[in-house]
């Protein structure tokens, strides 16, 4: 199912004695599914000639037999194979820069010594005035301990950083939010919570990254009952925003009504728990929860609060049995699971203009392609199918609405509010099955955001009780 | 002795019946002692005309009695005073960019997810590679915990956050490197020297910043053992390292040998250490180290390790007795204690050609223009004097050479030869009693220190044990 993509070009120093060889080169790779990207001659002698051949491949694997096979076209050889990806990180995706000039003495002054003592007591006389002489203003710390990576499970702190760079260097280009990633140590809860605490002054709010569940959840509700700037985590809310918008516009489109659709949500991890209480308070119809165990019911045995909280918010037919069970008849799947756990008699057995949600990452549910025979529409975390369920849809502007609005904690009313903004940037005549959201490069995204959160934010401190 | 100065300037805006007015404005302005700096008009009505006069003045009152003089001034009235240090901390000193393109979809498949999981493997498989496919490569975590900011005292960690930033944006400036201020909510020495280890993984080297002692000493020698980037404490390393180079070049004007003189340390918290340590280190002839009870020696009551090995291993003739008893023909005294504590009968005790090094920030032990009576070369902490001992000189250069180096340690050898290579600065036709240092803003600063702290850290590498 995988193509050829930009995040896996290679770059091949190809040596030729003849550069008309450089066609043969190129066939090569096309008859190997790869597609070139850029011919670049890197050096010129009289017997031989080099080029840089850029180009999309699958995998590693793939890379490796397209290495293979120019070496064995006669009159060439790889002199080396370079990853693209590689040298994009390569020193790190993101700097600190300085916003001020520092060219002469009196800037030095009033930056740092001898003025800053003013601006240092000015904050020791009234700490809220760090809000406004501050990075605080401004900044989010990216804090994971590296125990779930992306989709590749506990790589531990120092190899997360690279998703936190990625992190902070979209949290900029989309959000204008200084975003730093803060990977921490350790997979002790207390730790975590005790080092997020302690380092907290610097920062505006905190977003929570890759963290394991069960472990997120206690740290995010212990940091936000700790802490007076909000915390975040992305897996959890962030997709759960993101599924709600997609949804509300889906069922636009197949004209059912939010408040009578059954959902299925497959997956009651991090990302299924948040969507799970999302879609409640957004009204929907019922839930039906179903993990490793089968559907979630009261009666479950062995339910943490999480749990037991959804259980007795969702399946209000107190239905039991297993996914087959919980699909038969089903408006919409949403599914956060793992790869290949749906099948297509799962999605016949689902209710007329099926809603499928394969959230899976990087491999869903259920091949797109074969999904789309049985549902009405199709979503996936992937970039390279119609309806990509797509994070920074919501976190640069969610926190850049926060931090304009000073905001000191999440309400569920921003997050609701959030996705019905994201929702509405998709237009009543643009709606479609392989349009129910917008495109992470929409200009309109960040604005609808962080202005549907920022006054949500304002609107829970005239009423602090809501 | 304070004079008007940029790091206290204010924007009066005044309303004038009369443009004529504003030479009245100014005159007052100037008979005040405070002296403008620039004069732009910002509105201009029928029958008024509204300024921006701004100025220097030298604190807080003498700005308030600007602005009631000129209140005073028949048809003039002041609107507003702003203080433009406060506006240049507006907001906070630093941004954090991204260093790649995020324009496209391939951009984002290369820096973020999918392609970034590759990345993550890469550091996950060989944790050395995250020096260089991650902002490791040329991070610094200033780190503090407020409890002594500046002059200040214990602020706390959120007051001294824009004394971090303004560091942060000096390691940019000066340096190229790429550093973030880490403010610790704690004064625990535990807590804060876990802190540290647990946010270690994203920083290629730590900077201890307005730690009190003898915290800052526990700090820093827990973290160097159990850390493999280097770990510095600016306080005290860098403020030795330029007092070394400033008094090498000093010793030079007045003719003395490094290894004959004898030098009286005056205060022996972490700077007053840490110069000790090191001019012992460089070969002075001697040292005779001075607290509140007087003159160090083995015998003095309840030292610690810090105290018992200055006592060890400097005052070789075991003198006792008082700061007095300590100066009595003493060829260089370093100041690092509090504002008055020398008098000029002390300088005037000391041997021919007196070296005076009075630190304490940002009022002297002694008055330098009374100094200059006394002593051949007076230097202090000021910018407004001749000889500042700034460690700009050094931090900025010296994290420079150690991520070059990729170094993990922080050794005396580099620090001696930092102190040297700062000294070589000032050449031989240069030197002279008003000249022993170079500016902060001279280019051959940081080239200099960042090679030889590179070389020593590369020559270390080789020979591990010295």
């Amino acid at each position: 199912m995988n193509a050829p993509s930009a995040s896996f070009s290679v770059t091949l120093r190809v040596v030729l004695v003849d550069a008309r060889q450089i066609g043969a080169v190129t066939a090569t790779i096309a008859e190997l599914g790869a597609s070139v990207v850029a011919l670049d001659v890197v050096e010129g002698h009289a017997d031989e000639i080099v080029f840089d051949v850029t180009c999309n491949a699958v995998d590693e694997d793939h890379s490796a037999r397209l290495r293979q096979a120019i070496e064995q076209t006669d009159g060439t050889r790889v002199r080396a194979v370079s990853d693209r990806t590689m040298l994009v990180h390569l020193g790190g995706l993101i700097t600190v820069t300085p916003k001020v000039p520092l060219k002469t003495r009196d800037d030095l002054s009033m930056a740092y010594t001898p003025g800053v003592a003013r601006v240092c007591e000015a904050i020791a006389a009234d700490p809220a005035a760090a809000r406004n002489l501050t990075i605080k203003r401004n900044s989010v710390a990216v804090v994971t301990d590296g125990s779930a990576v992306l989709g590749l499970g506990d790589l531990g702190a120092a190899a997360a950083l690279p998703v936190m760079e990625g992190k902070a260097a979209l949290f900029q280009r989309f959000g204008g939010v200084d975003a730093w990633p803060v990977c921490i140590d350790s997979h002790d809860v207390d730790e975590i919570v005790r080092t997020v605490e302690l380092i907290a002054p610097s920062y505006g709010g905190i977003n929570l990254e890759d963290i394991a569940a069960p472990r997120c959840f206690a740290i995010e509700r212990r940091l936000r009952a700790s802490l007076d700037i909000p915390v975040f985590h992305d897996d959890q809310h962030g997709t759960a925003i993101v599924v709600l918008a997609g949804l509300v516009n889906a069922l636009r489109v197949v004209g059912k009504a939010f408040g009578e659709v059954r959902a299925v949500v497959l997956g009651v991890g991090a990302a299924g728990t948040a969507i799970t209480r999302l879609l409640v308070a957004a009204g929907i119809g019922d839930v039906t929860a179903v993990d490793r165990q089968g559907i979630l019911t009261p009666a479950t045995p062995g339910l943490d609060d999480d749990r037991a909280w959804i259980a007795a918010h969702t399946n209000l037919a107190r239905c039991t049995g297993s996914l087959t069970d919980a699909l038969a008849g089903a408006d919409v799947l949403v599914g956060v699971s793992g790869a290949g756990l749906v099948t297509a008699e799962h999605l016949a057995s689902m209710g007329e203009d099926a809603i499928v949600f394969a959230l899976a990452n990087p491999d869903p549910e259920i091949d797109p392609v074969v999904a789309r025979r049985h549902a009405a529409i199709v979503a996936t975390g992937r970039s390279d199918q119609p309806n990509q369920i797509n994070n920074v849809l919501v976190f640069p502007g969610f926190f850049r609405g926060l931090l304009r609005a000073g905001a000191t904690a999440i309400t569920q009313q921003m997050e609701l509010a959030a996705a019905r903004a994201l929702a509405g940037i998709v237009g009543d005549g643009e709606r479609a099955a392989t349009y129910i959201v917008p495109s992470v490069f929409n200009p309109a995204v960040v604005p609808a955001v962080s202005g549907a959160v920022e006054a949500a934010a304002r609107q829970d401190a005239l009423s602090p009780s809501s």
